[in-house]
């Protein structure tokens, strides 16, 4: 409401200032219209119905940012897209992670506490993604183009961290107990556990001729930390220590990172014929606890019209066919 | 120690007085001379090693009683022996629960908080009960014979509480955070996985014949209780609000409840054509939290030599054909 009256956000941190907004409105149509750049930056959960609702008043050239897109969320959110209208020439990409570090505070402030000097994202089809780089570029420098949609998809790090940690823990969560979330809930013998979901996920990269995924290098990379476990390297990430376990149990460690990070992940390992008990086992009981079946209502693979894609990635990966050879072949 | 210099055992409670003892020995073959009754009063994941470990000295119609046997114990007890040294005449049986709630005291003392009013038993192979009920009736009268095994064997209460109620609280438990384990860690979504394990329970019950397995009618005839769901239950039993979660992660409720309860359930369905992903989850995510794999060292069905015993029971149950008319048709 007060955004509305001011028609501004005044931000302070890391940027401070008074921004005019020149509509802020709920209705889809007048959000839509002359939109160059639609920035949808949401839980990954709501991806597909804002595709839906959204479908109707798409123009031509129109370029589509999910920030962040989680796992297959370009994929989903254009398939989405097509189902409803039939296919159209308008981009979609998403990015690895969010821009902003931010929080709300009252009224029409936000508190923008870092800007990433750099955040991967990629287009889906990944051969649009140089085009709306061209566009995006001035607006947002951050952005750093990546060729593999795999890369900036599949390495999500919320999947690997946050359900898992949120099941093993879920009594205090339920009962609303005050606990640090890493630093007592990531014990030694439950990140035993993350170890097994990474090595899970490993055997999908592999197939998919991608390197490991490998949080202690993640931690090096983002955090200058040397660690030989995901126990280690979870205790000795400094902004990890202090943040606080969610409040309730069904959060968006489970609503959002089960149905759009291990579900896409499982049910492509089965395309793949490989198996992921652990993460199967994670999906299975974070859905008795949040009474929803994550493996139906959450991007499953075989709903996203994936198959080509990954199969001629794996044609790649396993007899050096290149990607263009491929394609002029018509496989 | 000083039990081995005083020779007796002083209780108290409700059971008060010194009670001498005629041998107290780690040497096998010296316990088991000239024992008529062999009581094996361990956790139940012991009971495969003891067999063996007393299988050269047993003699004829030695009475062997698991106190308890959770699920299979004397199949698996009995199982054992004869691979160590073929079919001999002796007798096995095995427990519902402890005949006595109690707790070691320092020195040779013990404290008899409750002798339980009547505690079901029943032997493997079943036609043996009321030969081991003649001779121990004198000595427990509280036994209380019951003619169907699985029965005995399967209603195992602590197999449907402590894995699950594990897991879901893993991280307090691994930082030996004090916490109460029922009262604090059986949260309302919680208990929905314990519904579950139940419901998976039961589907192998309905196949076997077997009335519902039901926690709240357990509570109701156990601590009077009506409950509506196992949350309620569990949240209403006197004497569980005060119980304290174990101070470390790898303890009982998981290394005996899993391979001693869980997991003969899960192998007994997958014999059965029954599916429990809920149980297969929680054995899983145990087995890498414990760094065992309960599935190969646990009481796995297709190792215990039951596959015509419940195949018989089946017949039974399905086609109304009884257990005597399928011995004399040697079916």
């Amino acid at each position: 409401a007060d955004i509305i009256k001011k028609g501004t956000i005044k931000s302070s941190g890391v940027l401070k200032g008074r921004y005019p907004i020149d509509t802020i409105t709920q209705n889809i149509e007048e959000a839509m219209s002359n939109a160059d750049i639609i920035l949808v930056v949401t839980p990954a959960f709501a991806h597909k119905s804002i595709a839906r609702l959204i479908a109707p008043y798409l123009t031509q050239e129109q370029i589509i940012l999910l920030n962040p897109g989680r796992t297959f969320g370009s994929a989903e959110f254009k398939n989405a897209i097509e189902k409803e209208i039939g296919k159209i020439p308008i981009f979609v990409a998403e990015t690895q992670t969010l821009l902003f570090t931010s929080r709300q505070l009252n009224k029409n402030k936000v508190e923008i506490l870092k800007i990433k000097d750099t955040v991967d994202f990629c287009a889906f089809p990944e051969k649009d993604t140089f085009f709306i780089y061209d566009t995006l570029q001035d607006v947002f420098p951050q952005l750093n183009p990546v060729e593999d949609y795999l890369e900036v998809s599949l390495r999500n790090i919320g999947m690997l961290l946050h359900p898992t940690l949120g099941l093993m823990n879920a009594g205090f969560m339920d009962i609303g107990k005050e606990f640090k979330f890493y630093k007592e809930g990531a014990t030694f013998h439950v990140c035993e556990v993350l170890e097994q979901v990474q090595a899970e996920v490993n055997l999908i990269f592999k197939k998919l001729g991608m390197q490991h995924f490998n949080f202690c290098e993640w931690a090096k990379k983002s955090y200058g930390i040397n660690a030989k476990c995901i126990h280690d390297a979870i205790q000795n990430i400094i902004p990890y220590q202090d943040i606080s376990a969610p409040k309730e149990l069904i959060s968006r460690y489970f609503i959002e990172d089960v149905p759009t990070g291990l579900v896409p992940i499982a049910s492509l390992a089965k395309f793949l014929g490989v198996k992921t008990p652990t993460i199967d086992s994670i999906i299975h009981l974070t859905s008795i606890l949040c009474g929803t079946k994550f493996k139906d209502t959450g991007r499953n693979f075989s709903g996203l019209n994936l198959n080509d894609f990954i199969s001629r990635r794996i044609k790649v990966h396993e007899f050096g066919i290149h990607d263009e050879e491929l394609k002029k072949a018509h496989v």
